[in-house]
């Protein structure tokens, strides 16, 4: 019992957000919006929201030293909602792991955060939560959620974190140097009578690397998820030769410099979902159709301390570009579309874990037709109307964001 | 980590429950009962009971010093079923809060008590909970549950709790005078091409106005929950004029004064489900239809202490008046009902934390074909038969309970 | 708050399972196997895995002294999963209870372990878990699966735990001697007009009696759990004659004997899956027909001590006497099935609280085909392929497992 920690955020706000869709028409005639929303349609909410600023959790952690530099911990955290009470502890969604260090570094097993998290998480001013979020980040989220491979706790694993992964963690004295690999199990189980299994859809394996000394801190990583690997079976129980496999791979670079005076934050990131779908073709044997559309996304952002208060400030962008396939041609119209975001906020410290904040965001979005579900990222709480499949109809357009509240960590 | 608290109860023990319809006949003509049951229907059960005497929960607390006064705090309790394990920290059902207190008061958000609620409990010998519990809350708690907005937590909710809410109580140095407000948002989204929206089902707004000196303690409370809220809208989105909102509002005035060797206990409660309904009429434009159902209750009750014990009485009572609606006249049926319940029990105190008690309740019905639903209270465990829908059949008329148990608090 | 606890332990591994069934043919005839499997099917896994040797969990307890010798106490514990963190403190499934205790014994209420699980668990070398578990146990959790009384909680309670429960322990100072009994309310409505109500179904009883003195600990146990009770009414609520009881009679008696090289490990064990159904027949009045199916189980173990480690060694086994009732003659075939299991492990204890595991094991099956539910016992992860009811398909036949992880307890 010596070292058992119980520890806990509570995040609770005020917030409103909006999300407007415009009428957009891609056919080649001329189409009229509906009478009854000729200037676009916009969704809005006041909400009591929570984990604006920090996320809201309570965990149970502790550590026991073994002797001989070797050392055992545990990590149990769960998210929490406290403007509802609704979510507490019924999982530990947030980290679950066991860990044994030592000289050589630290091994972890369980449910952990990614290493290509990381970055979108510790070099955005505000994190990836609260209307100032990473738009990085929830880009990378939607992705998951629309193409990413599920799990038993969230549809959004993966991007954020893995279950049944071993961690291994460099050790903390190398001169600045930091790092970590990540191997997630996929657990699909194998039968010997079923080809293609086991199924690898689930499994993750990634890395991160970087230094931080003095004011600079700068990490590269990269991960890949299996989102799909499907095996086609006839009736019979033969391999039919139509095979699916799709996987989300994730590079990007961090980085902040600290002047004093500011603090300043940079990100680049690129997603690449990429599928490679295999048919048989009478006379050609089979074909393999790829696909690979691309999420490319940075961030620039600022902090300015002022007293016992932090100005934040951030620009984040997505920009998706669709894979036409190999049949395009110049005349194909392009497919593509963009989402950016600009957040400022203001936080003021009453203590070392309670301060309260203010933060503004707006959400411009181009093209969002092209890709509503995953470019079509909001500020919070609704969602747009999106409406005729790339065609005609509302696309995500605008979404602006307002929080207001108190955070105290305990 | 300085105050950071972790407390419980564990309040367990062996409860008889039972029911007994009686067979009703509201029609003009001879109707018999059912050969297999011409004396009524009894349902009963015996079971391992919680929370008899005291709610089991779990539960996690703390309070910083800010300086100047000030302090913020955080409250996180959840709701037990210690006979058999089935419920634990799932949620933080009954009380998910942050706070910022000094000088000026308490400003509180999340999920906590409604102002009209304490009055039910904290004058009721019994609380609201076990077989003695005050009928003034069961017949409050079915009605929301028949009648109230639902949230994602509870069908209950807005009775006894609200999600989403904003409180604010006066502060604890104003000569015995005690208060607050609180608001809770509806949180439903608005949509500029939807008539009507949002609705504002599921808000609460409410207050409590109380002094406490001395012996006396005397409360005042009252408090707005929008049940229904809606707008009919048409297939092309216009309007249909056909409309309704439901709210329930309540009002009660609680009090208790310690003669040292008793203490005596008084509640008085009126809670109006009020409805009104529009719909278009041709020449005519609109009529309102209104509805306004009350339910008039109070309790009279004692508690005596005999060394480390306690002797526990109380008599509560709700009368249901039925609005017969504007055409009603003289001749209209009365469509009333009522339920009471006598209640005594003893508990014994082992230390300040730990007790044994015993309770046994009656509870009447008259009319209960009028109301099933929210007049049937029941002592725990079963419901009533209820069948006919009014007209013949089978109605509540009597329960009866008793509890045995021990009390732990931690 | 003086004696509160906060305990757990997180015990997260490598594993890995394989099942294979074989083709059996019992029909007269000549059947070829499947031209896709024609050597059985295998299923395999490799996962992450949690409570290998040690089961995951996080608990709060806690005891007061009441003076004169009593005391009360509580006992909240969550099972929990770390490799995914998906199950955290939803609820106290391993055990919620409240006590009263002083020198007549302890009184007990809640959820709480059963009298006849303690010798599968306490004097098996594996105790009940991971890949080396008990084989009797596993037989008794499918039996209470598939032909149990259900439970809230769990679809295997009444077996391992009961919910509801009242329990009485004798006092620690018996010279050794030490004892329980329980009750677990079975909690079904009566109703007065259904006859046979209230079903009996889910209730349990049964009492532990055992002797610990020096190196020798020996126990003998029974229980009784009614996994069905029902009384058939036909369409006007009269007593068709139609009626059905199952009982789960459970006997075991286990001893462990420590050598100091070297402790050794035995248990028998008798579970009965009794069922007794009655239905009228013409002229005779009513015939009421037996089943008794027996699973035969026991246990032989061992574990030696090296310096800081401890080697484990089991083989468990369990025999399925299935009762072909009273029309068999001794021509009709046998029906019955047996599963043993080899297992053999290495814990090695980095401190108290933290240790390094190794187990391996392997069940074989014989003649699964004739109860693949119940004596189809895998490592873990997997199931066998399970077709043809008996007639001509695959059966269970062999599984491996393997276990590589580290416990820590908190």
């Amino acid at each position: 019992q010596s070292s058992l920690t119980l520890f806990g955020v509570v995040d609770v706000g005020v917030s409103h957000y909006s999300a407007k869709s415009d009428f957009y028409n891609n056919t080649a005639s001329f189409v009229l919006p509906p009478a009854i929303a000729p200037g676009g349609v916009t969704k809005s909410q006041t909400a009591l929201s929570n984990s604006n600023v920090s996320n809201s959790r309570l965990g149970f952690r502790g550590t026991e030293d073994l002797g001989g530099g070797l050392a055992a911990g545990f990590w149990l955290e769960a998210g929490t909602t406290p403007d509802n009470g609704a979510t507490a502890i019924s999982s530990f969604n947030r980290r679950s792991t066991v860990s044994l260090s030592g000289p050589f570094g630290e091994l972890r097993m369980g449910r952990d955060f990614t290493p290509t998290f990381w970055n979108d998480s510790v070099f955005s001013p505000f994190s990836t939560i609260g209307v100032g979020a990473n738009v990085v980040s929830s880009v990378g989220t939607s992705l998951q959620v629309v193409r990413g491979p599920g799990s038993p706790v969230a549809a959004s694993d993966n991007y954020l974190r893995t279950s049944n992964g071993i961690g291994y963690f460099l050790p903390p004295n190398l001169g600045g140097v930091y790092g970590q690999l990540q191997y997630a199990l996929h657990e699909n189980a194998s039968q010997s009578n079923v080809p293609g299994s086991p199924s690898r859809k689930g499994r993750y394996f990634g890395g991160r690397l970087g230094y931080a000394a003095g004011p600079l801190d700068v990490a590269l990583a990269y991960g890949e998820s299996t989102a799909a690997d499907t095996t086609g079976v006839n009736a019979i129980g033969l391999p039919t030769g139509v095979n699916l496999e799709e996987k989300i791979k994730t590079i990007n670079l961090g980085a902040s410099y600290d002047l004093g005076f500011m603090k300043i934050f940079g990100e680049v990131s690129q997603v690449t979902d990429r599928a490679r779908s295999t048919a048989p073709v009478p006379v050609l044997g089979s074909a393999t159709l790829r696909d690979s559309d691309k999420y490319k996304g940075g961030l620039v952002g600022a902090t300015v301390p002022v007293g016992p208060g932090l100005i934040k400030a951030a620009y984040s962008r997505v920009k998706f570009d669709n894979d036409l396939g190999p049949l395009a041609t110049p005349l194909t119209p392009r497919r593509d579309a963009s989402v950016n975001k600009l957040a400022i906020g203001y936080e003021y410290n009453l203590s070392k874990r309670t301060a309260l904040y203010a933060t503004a965001a707006r959400i411009r979005i181009k093209d969002g037709q092209n890709n509503p579900a995953i470019v079509g990222a909001v500020t919070g709480g609704v969602t747009y109307l999106s409406t005729g499949a790339g065609t005609s109809g509302f696309a995500p357009r605008r979404s602006t964001g307002y929080d207001f509240g108190i955070r105290h960590a305990f």
